[in-house]
């Protein structure tokens, strides 16, 4: 065991830290403020956002999430981690660096399932950061953690497929530069159980596509990329668009999810140790009753749990991005599900003890610790509820020890 | 001991039901359209407000809570109580009842403390719910549970007092109909510790007084009441303004939160109750991995421990009101103090709960759950953040117990 | 709602607290001492417990659970329940007052369900403290919550029934003055669901009888009282030994219950208003890092949290209470499974607590606390884990709001 | 980053788990048979302990914690904290392996800071394992955490050095194997804050010194072993039985902390691990309403938390080992702290949740849950409560931060 980062590794995060001291800390402002001039056209992108992903660029620190690939830079899932972690401080930062969700998911699906034209069509503008992507998945009318629940339907006529459903939670499908949507939806409602889904590629724009509505987040719309619900009317593709086949997206969705889990998952430990930071920073300024508000015992209780709880699910997380580097996606599902379970719950404890010591600010626009906080409670939502996961985690458990007998 | 409501009790109970499932549910809806079509000009009041207080002035269910005076309907705060409760399943409903924070507070301020030309001046129109007013106490800059910390002054000159300062939190202060603010400052930082504090009426529009900003809690504005920054530079007002007399600022505080604080932990039981019934009704119309959700044993759990949470809490602050209509807000202190604590904590564990078997609608805009986890969660700290109150507690056990020896 | 203790209620409390003062704190040495004297004879009656049952009886304070009987103190549940709260600060101190379990319950269903006969045979000594009585229920080799699944059976034959099964946690099967068991059972098990259990007499001593071992709790033998594991060989007892009727056993079960379950929890809130007055005191008398623990601010917390955790559980159970006394055991039964719940958690929490500020001595034999902690540790799992009431208060809640539609 | 344990490390681990499976897990009765066999004389060495040192020895799994020595087996704190999680499943089975405390502690002062002749008198038949030892540390009357409250008293006379104070949590001073105490009293308390104390060899049977009576810990006096209160009045022994130095107490209990910490927290993992297969195991085996107990929610969700709480804190420990070995004891503190209160809380509630499951045989000897519980739980008292390292941790993150600015 070792417990150090390689130096591949720490090398970039030296780049990365450098970069988020000159360029992103010193425009969380100015991304507000760009956000606040749009007025009610909330759904522009910020030109501050543009101007930075061409500094990442020139520092060489663009697309650092693609693993086994040509296209990325590169590194190992683990060699990414602590990367991902450091643009979760600043939730908009990553996609400065072309690191951002969900467009290093679809990136990902298209570089291990997609054929050379989609790659062409697709994956290229995205990887040159040109266009960006939205992932079509859940469902409002179903439990669709339990794929087997998916409605949309995805059906063959001539050389097209016709798609009818209502999707939501289709993050940035508002955005004006999203041109591509990969969606899941069902073929086959008769097939085994995991064979009646497949994911296919949808322009946006195609006919009989609505956007309906932007979803709040604990009153955040998170403009300008936001949450959008999207009504499919006789959605016409052509057939090639299909990824991998017919039937194959489950399967997909399995080989997708992983790495989105751990970005997701390192993301939101950056800001459980950026809500740290602040609480620790705000308990050592304050005076209550005669007394630093970091002299009070109730308060050592809380920095300790928080250091040890982030610590703890860096580990774990770090552990499971090892496995997946090692051993693959598929035979590190157990640990990709308790990082899934564990990092949010972690956070949101750590960031709600922030607010607390922050007082009025620390609900407020003042700190980023409320934004934090909700986009944080959507992750025990999405992509499978803790239940879900949960429910896989102790079957898991025993197996194992049904089969040691 | 005796745990049925009183007759009286029980019978204004039904009647605000009635109203509730006859004007306020039907009208959530109207409510959000309302304040949508406001578009940027959101610190308007809003139509079917004033259309629903007509409505509850004539039903007879106005003023319900103020005890002890003949300007209110006469209720006990142990019969006021569960109505409290009742209008906490719609947030804005007790508005519609001219029973919402912080006229309330200011209304009773008024009542107890003022005099006989401020109350015709301000509590007449307030009690007609003709006007609106806010309380400016806290202070961003300082740690202002502890009122010693205030830095906002109120210096006399001549016939007037100069104000100086800067407050926020100050709710409702940008509603054009807000016409009278009830302002905490220090007019003599070198009295005793609890008698350097005054309270004094300001009334909105007076010179040099600066709307600022909104504030947000979470994603919230809480258009079109909210929460505002208000900065006070030169205000000159009436010496008649102040209240009660110099140096007695503390001790109205003290007097005016115990009822406020009944009422938001009321409100809150409310909430939490409407919470677990929307989970309950959740959990018994999905179904995952071919059970229904509510035949799963984790909720089952949650249920049961929400039933219990809510039910214990509510006797505890029903208990409370009991203490301050038979021994007095001072005696009942400790049992303010404790659902001060107890009721947030309760809430917001039930609520949390609720979100998650809503899924993606539970945190968005489809379900009141998300914005009222986030008014409540603003509880732990407003008035004094649960560790004030925790101290106050245990301080008083200790007290107790070395009386005991 | 009136929340004040009956003048009736008060005068008992009264007078139990004085003779609590008088003669059992002073004797919880003795006690101790009593017990180690008796080296590996442990199952031996105390003469301490002797001599103060007739001083309780001398003043008055004898058999006061029995509500609805002329054979006890004639108080309601309401009125007892403090009384019992007040024993559970010293958990031997109910034998005193001939209020302990499991005499009480068997004493209910003799008063309730007993012919002349059998409760002149059995009752009449228990109530006289002459005798003591075990309870045999729970089974080791099933999940006896259930109670389908209890499998001692009970075969008629001829004049007489024949009763083979192993049960556990026997209380107080081990005591020389332990006469009578009351045993459930099987008779039929091809009767519907809840009718085919049966409770029978079963005289200790009986010839088939084996008192196999006594059961530790935690390292606590419980000694002199102990749980015992029992087995029962055909054992034969008359016919008139049956309670009710064959097929009743489930009925009587759950009239036995609900009082008892009242009476274990305002035990177990007595046991933690005892915890938290030690937890106090220490942390007034001990310095660490040059500061009173009693200043330290996580203290603080605990300390209110305990406070306001007693008394929500106090009056939760109360409620249940006064519920049993107005609308009957059965109806109450949300509120009896509420408590049964809440209560145990709840003081197992505080108990902890005091434990940790006491550092060794609170693991230790020098305080009540660890013992204290033991024995309510097995209040989530005795008459039925935590699961099995949080599943039917669930579907109770469901069920409501089914009604309500 | 590399999360394999060493091959070195796997080897051993293969050869514990062997030899645990031979000849511990079929000895856990023998071992509780030959215990009550001694009856009330229950300070006295088992033969099976012995018995099985003999083979431990002879498979060369001897001494396996010693790091940085010749007399152990080379390894690393790393890659022995397995070997220490393998051994906590069994509790007693540490001793088999000459690994247990606090003789392995003992023997790392002696090694560190003993001369040639402490070692050959003392730590060469520890090595052995002829003798055992006990640590004086812990007080009754002074809050000891706080090392300067420490009041025993070690006055220099002539060539000896006289001790006087009252010791408790003497673990082992009971053990007629138990043949050197190491003690830690102030020999100067008018010193600098961290130079009063001292530690001295103190052997057993010296004049003056009275084993006053064993401690429990909830119920259990955890004989053999066992836990004693040691009086200590005019005990002379000569001056070369100082350790280091005068005034040189608290640096080396700041050395022997370190490891000993690290070795509870791998067995305290061990103890969760080993919880968590029975609870598993048991869920699996039992059915309540119809359905298998490992088939309802909430025991996913517990069996889910289990296995990531007990992953998290594995890899914590780890973390921390490999810091002791890489960048020394001192520098590791905050690690060391930080397992120091996660590891206990973890495994608490791991535990109590497999006590849960297996209901009354949960708390009872059938099963070494409850043995387990109790033990663990003075972890979070012994060596200083989770209080005082969490006030380290969080005044390590101060001052972290405050040294970046």
């Amino acid at each position: 065991m070792e417990f150090a980062y390689s130096p591949r590794c720490q090398d970039y995060l030296d780049k990365v830290r450098a970069f988020m001291d000159a360029h992103v800390y010193p425009n969380e402002a100015t991304y507000a403020a760009q956000l606040a001039a749009n007025g009610l056209e909330r759904w522009q992108p910020l030109p501050i956002i543009e101007e930075l992903k061409e500094k990442a660029k020139a520092a060489g620190l663009w697309n650092l999430f693609l693993p086994e690939s040509e296209d990325g830079a590169g590194l190992s899932n683990l060699d990414y981690a602590p990367l991902s972690e450091e643009m979760g401080r600043v939730l908009w930062s990553s996609e400065v660096f072309n690191c951002s969700a969900p467009d290093t998911g679809n990136m990902e699906v298209l570089a291990r399932y997609g054929t050379a034209e989609q790659k062409e069509r697709w994956m290229k503008p995205l990887l040159a950061g040109e266009i960006r992507s939205a992932f079509l998945m859940t469902e409002p009318d179903v439990a669709s953690s339990d794929a087997t629940n998916i409605s949309c339907s995805i059906t063959r006529d001539g050389d097209e497929y016709v798609i009818n459903g209502r999707k939501w939670w289709s993050s940035g499908a508002g955005d004006p530069r999203c041109k591509i949507y990969i969606l899941m939806g069902k073929n086959d409602p008769d097939a085994v159980r995991h064979q009646q889904q497949s994911m296919i590629l949808v322009p946006a724009g195609t006919p009989g596509i609505t956007v309906v509505r932007p979803l709040n987040v604990f009153g955040y719309d998170d403009a300008p990329h936001g949450h959008m619900e999207v009504r499919l009317d006789n959605v016409r593709v052509p057939a090639s668009n299909m990824l991998l086949g017919e039937g194959r997206g489950f399967e997909i969705a399995q080989g997708r999810l992983g790495p989105g889990r751990i970005h997701h998952c390192m993301r939101t430990i950056g800001a459980a140790e950026r809500a740290l930071e602040l609480m620790v920073r705000r308990a050592m300024s304050r005076v209550a009753f005669g007394k630093r508000i970091a002299d009070q015992s109730v308060w050592h209780h809380r920095i300790a749990r928080a250091r040890i709880d982030i610590e703890s699910c860096r580990l774990l997380t770090l552990k499971a991005a090892w496995m997946m580097d090692t051993v693959g996606n598929k035979v590190a599902q157990k640990e990709i599900a308790m990082i899934k379970v564990a990092a949010p719950a972690m956070a949101l404890k750590v960031i709600d003890d922030a607010i607390q010591v922050f007082g009025g600010a620390g609900v407020s626009q003042d700190t980023p610790l409320a934004s934090a906080w909700a986009g944080i409670r959507t992750l025990r939502l999405a992509d499978g509820p803790d239940e879900v996961h949960e429910r896989a985690i102790a079957r898991m458990e025993m197996k194992r020890l049904s089969n040691e007998g």
